[in-house]
C-alpha cells in the first residue's frame, strides 16, 4: 500500500475505536504528519505532532532524558521508546508513533549508516520499537520510513 | 519560486545569520516542516515544529489561551499571533512561522470560507500577521499556504 492508502486504512481503524493518534518525528521532519493530514476529516483522529529535530526539542517537548540521548545516541530504540511514550502521554492520544533516523546524505557512521531508522509505537498498554535500514536518497528514505511507520501501526492494531 | 527554491533561499538567509526557525502548523499539518527538512543539512537551521491540529494542542504546546480561541476562532490572526509567539519562545528559535486555516473541503463558513488561512511570523523584535484566501482543493490550498508562509518570511527578513 502507498502512503495514501495506508492513511485511509489507519483512519478507518482509529475512527472505529474513537481513537486519536499523535506523532513524534525527527528524521522524517513532518512527512508523516503531512501525509496523515492530507486526508480530509483527519482532525477527527489526528491530535498533534511533535517535530523534534533538535535534541533539545526531544527533551523539552517529549521528556526524553538528555542522558539517554548521550548514552545511546538520538538514533536508537531507547530514544524512540522515550519519544513515543512522551508523545502519547503529552498529547493524551490513544496511540503514538515515533521516528528517529539518519536520512542522509551525511550523518551516517559505520555502526549507524545512512538509512538507519528507529521507530516506536505506543498504546496505553504496550510500546514496541524496531530498527530498519532503508536504501536510497534522502527523499526515498523518508518516504519509506513514513510508509513503514503507518503500516506497522496498522499491523499492530490488527494483532 | 516553488517550495524547494524557497527552502533553499530561506536556508541561506538563516545560515548567514546563524539563526534557527521553528514552526506552528495547524491546517498545513506538517507540510511546511516536511518541505523544509527535505533539504539536506536542514538540522543546522530547523529547530522544531509544533503540529497543533487540535485546540488543546494549541493551548498546551504553544500557550494559546482557550479564551482567545473561543473569542476569535482557531482560524484568526489573533490565534496565529499567539501561536507564532508561543512557537518562537518555547523553541528558543530566532524566528517562527504559524499557520491556521481551513483547508477543506468541509469546515468553511460564510465569514471564513474554505481557503481562508491566517499566518504569523515572529522574530525577537516583531510579530506580523496576515490573512489570505486561496482557491483550489485541499492539497492545493495547503501547498499555496506553505509557499506563502516561506515567501513572506524571506521577504520580511530582507526588509
Amino acid at each position: 500500500m502507498n502512503a495514501t492508502d495506508l492513511t485511509k486504512t489507519l483512519a478507518q481503524i482509529l475512527l472505529s475505536r474513537n481513537w486519536t493518534v499523535s506523532l513524534a518525528e525527527s528524521c522524517t521532519g513532518g512527512f508523516v504528519c503531512a501525509t496523515l493530514t492530507e486526508l480530509a476529516g483527519s482532525s477527527k483522529w489526528f491530535e498533534r505532532g511533535f517535530i523534534t529535530y533538535s535534541n533539545e526539542a526531544k527533551t523539552e517537548s517529549l521528556g526524553v532524558p538528555p542522558e539517554l540521548i548521550e548514552a545511546h545516541g538520538a538514533v536508537s530504540e531507547q530514544v524512540a521508546k522515550a519519544m513515543v511514550e512522551g508523545a502519547r502521554i503529552n498529547s493524551g492520544s490513544n496511540v503514538a508513533i515515533s521516528i528517529t533516523g539518519i536520512a542522509g546524505p551525511t550523518g551516517g557512521t559505520k555502526e549507524k549508516p545512512v538509512g538507519t531508522v528507529c521507530f516506536g509505537w505506543a498504546t496505553e498498554s504496550q510500546t514496541v520499537t524496531k530498527t530498519q535500514y532503508f536504501d536510497g536518497d534522502r527523499h526515498t528514505i523518508r518516504r519509506q520510513a513514513t510508509e513503514f511507520a503507518l503500516a506497522e501501526l496498522i499491523a499492530l492494531r490488527r494483532s
